[in-house]
């Protein structure tokens, strides 16, 4: 294991995973470009999380990096996490308002001013496109759903393992109270079984969102209290920290409300969404493997169909 | 051959990919889902475009959906296409800025209002992150690179072709004039046998961009007129209109200039790219055989590895 794994702080982290190709550093802090070998690892997991919604049945769906502005504005995301969102602003004007945009371009007064906000803002989680197009009455076992999308999550760092652009593969239940706890409870079973396949010393603990602002403590202590969400971690920079690759997030009938959801019985429906950051389990093997590959343990690589 | 398969207005084929749930509506024109029979004919065409880049020795790299705001500032993008372009803004504020965009939300109002435009834009082109990472002196024989990513084109349309958000596959190379112009012109053939293995009517032509304005009257005859830009075009909607899904440019030294990329000689490199519209090929293809995917052509099955 060479220095660079040793490297227990996250700029030291990923300095080695740049060092060594892996990561791509675009200037902008949390955003890279991801070489063929991580491609491949990120590929080889998000298999893994596939195949498993397929055996339950789950339909599979992939949405834009793009959703809907009203999608965000229902769902809430907005009171919770401001401070993570970001929308997506156009050029609406003529040939008049493009030499003044060029013109504060070329004088660096910020050619941006004008833009208009479109009705477009940045995915802030896999599972959010999912929720409308489950509205209506669901049928009686309710409905599963793999989603995988690219996420974005306005939070600039230096830590590799936040970045702001990554992918989040979710399995997503809408249903009764009873389906989506039990949905919840089997993908905690589940993604224990997928990291200790990994082998990465991957444990579970009860969670909260990073809730925004002061009222956002009585929220984190809400969502603690009624145990509705539990994260997969494993020590990444840091034993005493270690880093969330996953959760298990039980909703009640928020999004069902929020998105005129019913359950078979008439009722509004509940929901539960299993989350996997891709790279962030790619960074934990990195970590706990060594980056090179070749050095990886056989069955570590078989699982992951790496050849 | 159903009537779906019949309808030739851009709507009519639109609401047939619907109707059949390989699309899947986000109530935004121009953002779907995608099914997993979409995904997987998606997949089969970007693991060919990626095989024959790997033949040539391509590096593989991978960009997230969002680019530093520098990287369209340097390219030029926003003189050429400003109406395309999609900016991403944040929430900067405390507790007492949320509270006021709390009410904008609730009053309808515009809850945007107030947000910061970030340093970070949506994706234009799939090969725009990769000319930053190409900057300093090139080796002898060029370099090449495969990228494949989201990309964002702020142009709402209910025509299924013609979508905001999709994906890119590219093949880029980096060197002096004969190095990019030959890249290019190997594409060209690769291209149209690719479209011949998909058993999809797929012509090549000269073409120019959708420079903006008046101004870019002039822009795009002086393409055409140095030959700068091929198109691949197979009839979807219309067999007068065909649909470009893919081209092949040559940019000579624009992208070199702007972002100090030296070609081996000491000379300002030239640069050539090489492009896919992924779900456009897709939609080609359900067009060409039809929705049933159980009903297409043995081989072309197998050249996707569909099986």
């Amino acid at each position: 294991m060479g220095d660079a794994l040793r490297a227990d702080t996250p700029a030291g982290f990923g300095a080695a995973l740049v060092a060594e190709g892996l990561l791509v550093p675009m200037g902008v802090a949390g955003l890279y470009g991801r070489d063929a070998r991580l491609e491949a690892i990120i590929e080889g997991v998000d298999r893994l999380v596939l195949r498993a919604g397929m055996a339950d049945g789950a339909a599979s769906l992939r949405f834009p990096p793009t959703i809907p502005r009203d999608v965000l504005e229902r769902s809430d995301y907005l009171r919770s996490f401001p401070h993570l969102t970001g929308t997506v602003h156009g050029f609406t004007g003529g040939e008049h308002e493009h030499a003044e945009l060029l013109e504060r371009l070329e004088q660096g007064t910020g050619w941006w001013r004008g833009l208009q906000a479109t009705d477009v803002v940045l995915t802030p989680a896999a599972c959010y496109p999912v929720y409308p197009v489950l509205a209506g009455t669901l049928p009686r076992a309710g409905r599963l759903v793999d989603v995988c999308s690219q996420v974005f999550r306005r939070e600039p760092s230096d830590d590799p393992t936040r970045m702001q652009a990554f992918r989040m593969h979710e399995q997503v239940c809408a249903g009764n109270a009873e389906q989506c706890l039990a949905h919840r409870d089997r993908w905690v079973e589940r993604g224990l079984a997928l990291l200790h396949a990994l082998e990465v010393p991957g444990k579970v603990r009860p969670a909260n969102d990073p809730f925004f602002g002061r009222g956002g403590k009585v929220q984190k202590a809400m969502q603690r209290e009624q145990a509705l969400k539990f994260e997969f971690v494993i020590p990444i920079c840091s034993e005493d920290k270690p880093t969330a690759i996953g959760s298990c997030n039980y909703h009640m009938d928020h999004f069902g409300v929020a998105f005129d959801i019913k359950a078979a019985d008439g009722q509004v429906a509940h929901s539960a969404c299993v989350g996997f950051g891709l790279e962030r389990i790619a960074l934990a093997l990195f970590k706990r493997h060594g980056l090179d590959l070749s050095g990886w343990p056989r069955e570590v690589r078989d699982v992951l169909a790496l050849g």
